[in-house]
């Protein structure tokens, strides 16, 4: 009786210190640059709790002369100032009108052939990407819960499973560790699934060091690390980032990091291009993640794309298709099953048997009155009939099959308080858990509790089932069952967690009893709760699909022992509710539609459960909205994202150009003075990224007439090559600058600082006519909002000049200005722009 | 021996009589006013032959004076100035903002909640519609063959089948007569499957009462009539034009046509809203009737929305997942099975087993080797030598599973076969079958020829099957078959095209022998291109699968009769080469990708086959398109329709909105006189739907600065309504005008003729400013091609307005002027425009 005692204590110890740290959490903070000086320096850039890094440090001042600390505003009702825009519309200027009109008909016949041809490769690599992931994660934790398994038989039965719990958690913390080191040391972007960030990219936010390279490597190693460490979470979402980094590095043909330019495909380094194969890059990742072509050509579309382009959307498509069958490809030859193409994805749910798919209007009335008698079985009972009290309406109204009808609001319900929990959880972290060290520290003790907590749950687990034939579990564990029995809670937690909810599908009814899938729930639900959106590299879906697949099956498990025997036997499997209750939690906190919909039909296998899905995710997402967010958007907000929804508020119609544009405008002339320039570029109060140019007096004190909008990057480019007036007369055969020259700088062009202008430069002149955008899109002051958001959104823009009845510039509207409105309780709302 | 001559001689009588038609067709063309003269006056609109109806008349002129017709230009080189853009830019004038403005939150959560509601009730009443065809055409089709086949049996031992012949023949000219003359001389626009004016609908294009409820009606009883009829035809692409017209109908809350005004839904009442439910309606009609919820989705996406707007998707889907519940719920009925939800649509190719869905890699330098062995077996061998032929560089180069290589490259050129043929029979139908009294004698006709040629095969054939247990065949004909065996040509042919697509995926291997297949395969494909187009309304679908399925079938027995035998007998199953066959050849003829790939793994129920038909409607696109393009794509070329593709033509960066723009434009000053007005929308050589307003001088002749935007439409209602400057000073209780009055009017605005302005209200005064979009869209001269039409096409918009820099306005442009353009084989193209 030693063992349990001593796991108790040391679960109670580890509880105690995570108390600990969250109410003496003041005093770390102080000490922390104490303790870790060499990382007390601000990181750069640090998503996910970025934005409030500098905040943080003012009110760690203050904290230095108050004792408690001010009530810092939440950050979702800010907008930071700090991220900028990707521009989706081409600077039409007369160099690239130029070399478009060069341009043969053989030319764009090749362009688009090299579009086909990047977006070949970006399939093909991300498939790679993912089988990489896949084989090393699958042989590293063969490896671990080998060691383990043995461990524990052997300690089973001389007693000392204390020694086999600690080897786990010692296992498990170091796995963890390294992989939250190298994400928060080394690319804090990395961290979580990435899904938020990219889809703050296709939205299009420039997120900072989102596609590099190095996030790359550290997002894979990152998420081998946390799924081999026993982490409750996925491998699947970091692919769509993957996917994304893949495309944005492929299509520019070069890697800055790697300081290698194969010069290849410079005709795609700009922001509208690049998004593209970005867009493409995350089908791929999301096709390779769950074998769903389709659906990821769906997300990216539900994500990203303001404008549907048919010829894009079918080279997604193209990329999603590359993507999974290169997956499949290279995974049938590494099982030796060459020819095998039955695992598209890495996540593999198994086929769904169509037999087995049956549901009958019939049963609906036999359900409700099963709710009435639902009360048997203490804590089972319960739960099913809670679960069955926030189905009374919905069930009459919405008029269909049973089981999602069920599931759909406690999907939603269940949904909505991981995400509520997951945003508190948040908030604390922004404000307490900033640094690495102490972002590691709470990645290991996650690791560390999850260990012991699925220990203990085996430990104290009573639930013995036979060893079948067809052997599902691929590391029985037989602790104190009888020979040939193996313990079944084991099942559930001693396996990754694909496995995991593989088995909860599949198993022949009985495999799990019920107390066995409800505690198993409830823990499982706290604990992907808290490890998401720890400074770890990995992905919310399985976790999620697994507590809804756990829960599903209870519930399945409870509806069939409530039947009578005899009448219907369907009803007995419960894989189907399973099924049914993943995605139904997936969708609760997600609150993806379609492309979910799409996925998961893909990911089964089978299109008959598809009906049942599309109602199962409607209905989480309506319930869900009904109190909080999805994940994704709770996170985006957290980080005060300027991201742009599908449309203006509803009712801000009220609101015209000339409300919400910034204004005054710095304009430059059409030729001005470089000093002007330098002066206005290096002012970084502003920090402005475009410039109308106007055509004015050069003694007019009344604004000019619009004549076109260049970039602070273009404005660089021309001060780093000197391309000024004066120049040009004097040295006839200087090179004339070229649109190339613009695509070496992309995407970073460097600051202003680097330049280095004379004195007698400043004196010179600039003629921009040549290098700006002669035909930037403009409206007038009296257009309303959602016009001048439809206009933004649906062409991508940047930059918006609004001007008077005379053409001359008044104000310019970016994407900040028009994300600030949003609706909430009381109407429209208008959110703190901060620098931040 | 009898029987067989007598219907030798019959179906060469008919040959000849088609002969004689076409050659001799100038002798009927002069004679035909004669002989039909009260339908003789041009129909007014009449689509798949409308542009040309009044070239034709001219040119019928002129045939009286010369002998031989003038070679007229193929009207795909024209471009007709009779079709009007929709809007789906809203007219944000001060009328609009007011109501806007008035409306609290809690209004627009009622317009959506009525949004939604709408699609919930478009997608009932689509499913119902397919309810309605799908048991109406079940009940008199099996009737009919119940006749035919007690006929046949009666005289297959006494001798006498010509009598049968006659009675087949009869009774399918009878039931195409009814369905060819109701849409001849009622509506001719329900003729074909609606496919192509529902493009053109989303596209943004006005096609003249395609939404109307005679058409629906016309467009039900029509395509009953012609699949009863045995024409070679399907009852599945007439759904989309259904599911739009319901879409039209129900979200206008009123119906013109029974002249019943709901006063439901009044918001509604104007294009962008009107359009957007359309889109829900075509994807309602794709879902009931291929059971393909988000197939429906992606078709309506890929063909119509300019702009993805997350929330419009998911009213869409909703739409469809209405729409297939509501005809699966009542067919279950139907079938007395309530509660058996496995008939998701109108078309059930039954399930796949995903058994029997395996390939291998290694299989294809097998099939290589068995190309070069393809010899055998005379006609079989060399039709799949042929096939072979075509595969051997795609073969190496997509480097994938065996049997879509194979199939991808033939179902294109067969499908660009298909298409080529039938844009020929086109143009003559244009130039010859143009009255209704001709196009009545053609759709009998071919209904004739088709039941002989039916009839003759099955004559013809010896190939007779074992009556099997689970007896697939509905009708089995023995005819000359011995006792407890059928004639298995007859399956193929009598029968509905949906059952033989049934039949040919899931027979088992040996139901079918290759001649028949062959034999099966040429003559359907002649029939159904001869049958598409005629003037009976009917899809290209089902027969397109059914030609695909044949051949696809064909080649797998051949593939699996040259295999060497206990080697691999998974090849045996030709099932799944119909299946991957019918994709391919549908692919080759419609060119659609994303969404029929969709549409396909949804109607199969199996997700596994979704790779290989990717790949192979891919291929079979990439084929196709390098001869010709896409069946929809030449039908509404030929209709001089102006489509805007997704992007403008790549070389146009070189044209600028000056060479692009209409000018000089009719403009109206913000207080403009009545008479003015007046004698402007009655011109009839401009007949302008849009006019910019302007603020000048009332002596200026120089352009005035731009104000706003007024529409045809709007100045109507105002003259109705005489908003008159001196009226609404002297009554000064009048009824100030509303919103409501100009929805009312939608959107049959009553023409300016039947206008009633007396001499002194011409002199009165109208002011605009109130009724004007005073925020209209506008660009620069210098603006290139590439960048208007961007603009035009993502905001869907109707008139743009060029500007000088003061603001002035120098021209407008319209659809027509960004669709002239177009990439021909020698560059940018300009197409002519022409009043017809």
């Amino acid at each position: 009786m030693i063992p349990p005692v001593i796991s108790k204590v040391f679960s109670c110890y580890l509880a105690l210190l995570y108390l600990n740290c969250l109410t003496d959490l003041r005093f770390y903070l102080n000490k922390t640059s104490y303790l870790c000086p060499q990382f007390s320096g601000g990181k750069l850039f640090h998503i996910g709790r970025l934005s409030t890094v500098d905040l943080e440090e003012e009110i760690d001042e203050e904290e230095s002369v108050v004792s408690r600390p001010k009530e810092i505003p939440h950050n979702e009702k800010l907008l930071s100032l700090k991220y900028e825009s990707l521009d989706y519309d081409n600077s039409e200027n007369q160099l690239f009108l130029e070399e478009e009109r060069r341009m043969s008909q053989m030319g764009f016949k090749c362009l688009e052939m090299s579009r086909w041809l990047v977006c070949a490769l970006i399939g093909i690599l991300t498939g790679l990407i993912a089988c990489f992931i896949d084989i090393v994660v699958e042989n590293l934790a063969g490896l671990k819960y080998q060691v383990i398994q043995q461990n524990i038989e052997r300690f089973t039965e001389t007693g000392g499973l204390s020694i086999s719990l600690i080897l786990w958690v010692l296992l498990n913390s170091a796995f963890v560790m390294v992989g939250s080191v190298i994400v928060a040391f080394f690319e804090p972007i990395a961290a979580g699934s990435g899904i938020p960030q990219i889809k703050c990219y296709l939205n299009g936010v420039k997120i900072p060091r989102v596609v590099r390279l190095k996030t790359l490597v550290v997002k894979v190693c990152g998420v081998i690390c946390s799924v081999v460490g026993g982490l409750a979470v996925g491998k699947e979402g970091p692919m769509i980032h993957s996917g994304a980094v893949v495309a944005a590095g492929i299509s520019q043909g070069r890697s800055t990091s790697l300081k290698r330019d194969f010069k290849i495909f410079e005709y795609f380094r700009r922001d509208t291009e690049k998004r593209d194969f970005v867009s493409a890059g995350a089908a791929a990742g999301v096709s390779a993640a769950f074998g769903a072509p389709v659906g990821g050509v769906l997300f990216s579309l539900e994500e990203g794309a303001s404008f549907w382009n048919q010829m894009l959307t079918w080279r997604i498509f193209f990329a999603s298709m590359i993507s999974t069958f290169t997956l499949n490809f290279f995974m049938s030859i590494y099982h030796n099953k060459p020819g095998d193409f039955s695992n598209p994805g890495l996540i593999n749910f198994g086929r769904f048997d169509s037999d087995s798919t049956e549901y009958y209007l019939y049963e609906i009335p036999l359900f409700i009155i099963m709710g009435a008698f639902g009360e048997r079985e203490s804590y089972c009972g319960n739960l099913s009939l809670a679960l069955l009290h926030f189905n009374g309406p919905v069930l009459f109204l919405v008029f269909s099959r049973r089981a999602h009808v069920s599931f759909t609001p406690a999907g939603g319900l269940l949904g909505a308080l991981f995400n509520v929990l997951n945003y508190w959880l948040t908030i604390l972290r922004i404000r307490y858990i900033h640094r690495p060290c102490l972002q590691v520290m709470e990645a290991v003790l996650v690791a560390a509790v999850t260990a012991t907590v699925s220990f203990t749950m085996i430990y104290f687990s009573d639930d013995c089932q036979p060893l079948g034939e067809d052997q599902l579990e691929e590391y029985p564990l037989q602790l104190f069952c009888a020979d040939g029995e193996y313990n079944s809670m084991a099942t559930a937690v001693f396996n990754t967690p694909e496995r995991s909810v593989r088995s909860l599908f599949h198993s022949p009814a009985g495999s799990y009893n019920p107390v066995t899938l409800g505690i198993f729930t409830i823990t499982y639900f706290f604990l992907a709760c808290w490890t998401y959106g720890l400074t770890v590299s990995a992905g919310v879906f399985i976790p999620s699909l697994l507590i809804g697949a756990a829960w599903g099956r209870l519930f399945g498990i409870l509806l069939a022992s409530f039947t009578p025997h005899n009448s219907i036997q369907t009803l007995a499997d419960p894989g189907k509710y399973a099924l049914i209750g993943a995605a139904a939690q997936l969708g609760g906190i997600v609150r993806m539609t379609l492309s979910l919909t799409v996925i998961m039909v893909e990911a089964t296998g089978n299109v008959t459960y598809g009906l049942p899905i599309m109602l199962v995710l409607m209905t989480a997402k309506i319930v869900g909205d009904y109190f909080v967010e999805g994940l994704y958007d709770i996170h985006i907000k957290l980080q005060s994202v300027p991201f742009l929804h599908w449309d203006a508020p509803a009712t801000s119609h009220s609101l015209t150009a000339r409300e919400v544009m910034s204004s005054p405008v710095t304009c430059f002339n059409l030729v001005e003075k470089v000093g002007t320039i330098v002066d206005v570029l290096s002012n970084t109060s502003t920090n402005h990224n475009g410039f109308p140019v106007v055509s004015r007096l050069s003694d007019g004190c009344e604004p000019g007439k619009i004549c076109g909008l260049i970039l602070r990057s273009q404005l660089i480019v021309l001060l780093k090559h000197k391309v000024f007036v004066e120049r040009a007369r004097s040295r006839l055969n200087q090179r004339k600058l070229q649109l190339k020259d613009f695509r070496d700088a992309y995407p970073r062009f460097p600051p202003i600082q680097s330049i280095h202008v004379s004195q007698d430069e400043r004196e010179c002149m600039m003629d921009l006519t040549e290098f700006m955008n002669p035909t930037p899109y403009t409206v007038t002051q009296e257009t309303s909002l959602p016009r001048v958001f439809k206009l933004f959104r649906a062409l991508g823009l940047r930059h918006l000049i609004v001007v008077d009845s005379d053409n001359q510039v008044v104000g310019l509207v970016t994407r900040k200005d028009l994300a600030r409105y949003h609706l909430g309780k009381h109407g429209l709302e208008e959110l703190q722009l901060a620098q931040t």
